[in-house]
């Protein structure tokens, strides 16, 4: 079928409007219109090639949310009419040890990733939620619960399983103490859903202007991580800490304010990381930890989570053509606290 | 009573004959004939000053197996004649919820270090291994199990704490893939307590002459980490993996090694550590972590798993007047792969 998107067609151009054939649904396929895509930091690295391999043109978005149109002959999970989301993989091995404990993000063969994969059918790049349309294999694509509210529900794809699933991982529940470093995207995410665990939630920024803000999010305190004698005081004080610091950064501020056994889970740097010390590690059994997005079920628990507690993202909504402005205020951290991009300002392809 | 032993009087000089007083054994108190010693890196450290904070003088050592010949009046545990050990802590507060998980190494209050720590109760010093006796409380004074050989044992006491302690607290069983860094004290012990355990333990070393001592230590496989083909091959293979590399290093080789939800744990390096990329860490929530020997009842277990599985270290005897050489030797790596003083080469005290 044919659909529209917008692409970026190499990495130093803006994203333009770009039409496309789109493979002819398979059996196992859903086809979707996408009503709402998320805009995450990851888009705009991909969009620029910032992490090499691009290949082009490159359609982003995964962080997606639409109405089913039409499905395989084999498809049982969802029917035309459905509200369904995808997020940032469509496809694994469905054979691998990962892949029956459901932790598809980490097939030993590789996920699909949403967009910029070669299908593994196919062959032909994947293409993100920027489109119209969007094509998947129905055991990658999410039911979307009712009591969610379609047109904010869209972020929690990847930045709301990508905090949901290490505070899983890492036992967070009623009572936990749970610090967050970042209040971005991702740090946003981690106060809602960390304080809907039922968790004693605190915000951990270098900045006091961040109190007021995280507060608003349901953060129950405010850590100043340049006040020495506030992090003094902290020490042993945390259960798990989700880092959500997108760039190098030192951490040696934060593990002491783990208790015996804690864990930093870092989700957002993904490179080098400032020279730890192994001090609060060794003397109180601490540990760093790295966590990537969640399985397909963690997904779909993740999302029936947030319709039950009512956690919705913060989203400033955009118009298609608005993406390029977008990711010029990505940069500049300038958005509370996702762009989500209202899809039916894309025009529909020509018949 | 008075008793003699080997110290340090400042940081330069030689360790010397030095006799003291002890205090009077408490009703709680278990008063043995020091029979071995091993000796730690950390002693020489102590002695040496080089952490700072060493008050002479010190008496080091705390690795220790010897013979009650008295026991406080409401001991219960122990009895003239049996055979106990001490390791690196005498006491605790106790009564905080580390203390009450029998994780009395993270006690809230600190622990009493066996040495050159203040006595809970009167404020001295406490005093180390390198002495005909020892007094402790009760709760700190280890059974040595029958089937242990008690002239080669001591180095359970800290080296065997420290590697049996992370190795149960990260999940190794039979079957686990274990790999340990670093072939020396501690390095020796992993490798054989993961064997016992019935892991498959691979040596992981930059020296190709280590691989002979690995496999004679029960290594199954021994991996060269300077070569690159091995190490690549290698990916994903290990559940957990013991760095017992005593100086700052880069672990960024290793964490590759381990696979989905793996741990590195690191018993050697107390301070900075090499720059790490959280790559690893992000894409397979792998996790780096610290570890300090072992709760009380822990090392108790540890040294009844050693009896039952005839684990025991690889030590070499010296006379107490050997210790400074002993020191020298150390610095140079050349001991396979603990010292232990057989403390009978100690005069007692005239009379």
């Amino acid at each position: 079928m044919k659909t529209t998107a917008f692409a970026a067609h190499d990495a130093h151009s803006a994203l333009v409007p770009f039409e496309f054939e789109y493979r002819t649904a398979r059996a196992n396929d859903v086809v979707f219109e996408v009503l709402y895509c998320g805009v995450c930091h990851s888009d705009m690295h991909m969009a620029r090639n910032d992490w090499g391999g691009t290949t082009y043109p490159v359609v982003p978005g995964h962080e997606i949310v639409g109405r089913v149109i039409e499905v395989g002959a084999e498809v049982t999970r969802h029917k035309v009419g459905d509200i369904v989301a995808v997020g940032c993989m469509v496809d694994s091995c469905q054979h691998c040890d990962q892949c029956d404990k459901d932790q598809e993000q980490f097939c030993r063969e590789g996920m699909t990733q949403t967009y910029s994969s070669p299908d593994r059918i196919d062959g032909e790049l994947t293409r993100g939620g920027y489109a119209k349309h969007l094509i998947a294999r129905e055991d990658f694509v999410l039911s979307m619960p009712t009591g969610l509210d379609v047109a904010k529900a869209a972020p929690l794809l990847c930045a709301g399983i990508t905090t949901y699933s290490p505070l899983k991982t890492f036992g967070v529940t009623a009572g936990s103490r749970v610090g967050v470093v970042g209040l971005g995207g991702l740090g946003h995410m981690a106060v809602k859903i960390a304080a809907a665990m039922g968790a004693h939630v605190t915000m951990i920024s270098r900045t006091p202007d961040k109190r007021a803000d995280a507060e608003e999010l349901g953060a129950h305190a405010f850590l100043l991580s340049s006040d020495g004698e506030a992090m003094a005081k902290a020490a042993n004080s945390f259960d798990v800490i989700i880092d959500t610091v997108p760039v190098d950064h030192d951490i040696n501020p934060y593990t002491p304010l783990l208790d015996i056994d804690g864990t930093l889970v870092l989700v957002g740097q993904i490179g080098p990381l400032g020279q730890p010390t192994t001090i609060p590690l060794v003397m109180g059994r601490r540990r760093i930890a790295g966590s990537l997005i969640g399985g397909i079920a963690e997904t779909q628990e993740m999302l029936d989570f947030c319709a039950e507690h009512k956690v919705l993202p913060d989203v400033e909504m955009i118009a298609i053509d608005q993406i390029n402005e977008a990711y010029d205020r990505l940069d500049r951290s300038d958005v509370r606290y996702r762009f989500v991009i209202d899809m039916a300002t894309l025009a529909a392809p020509a018949a």
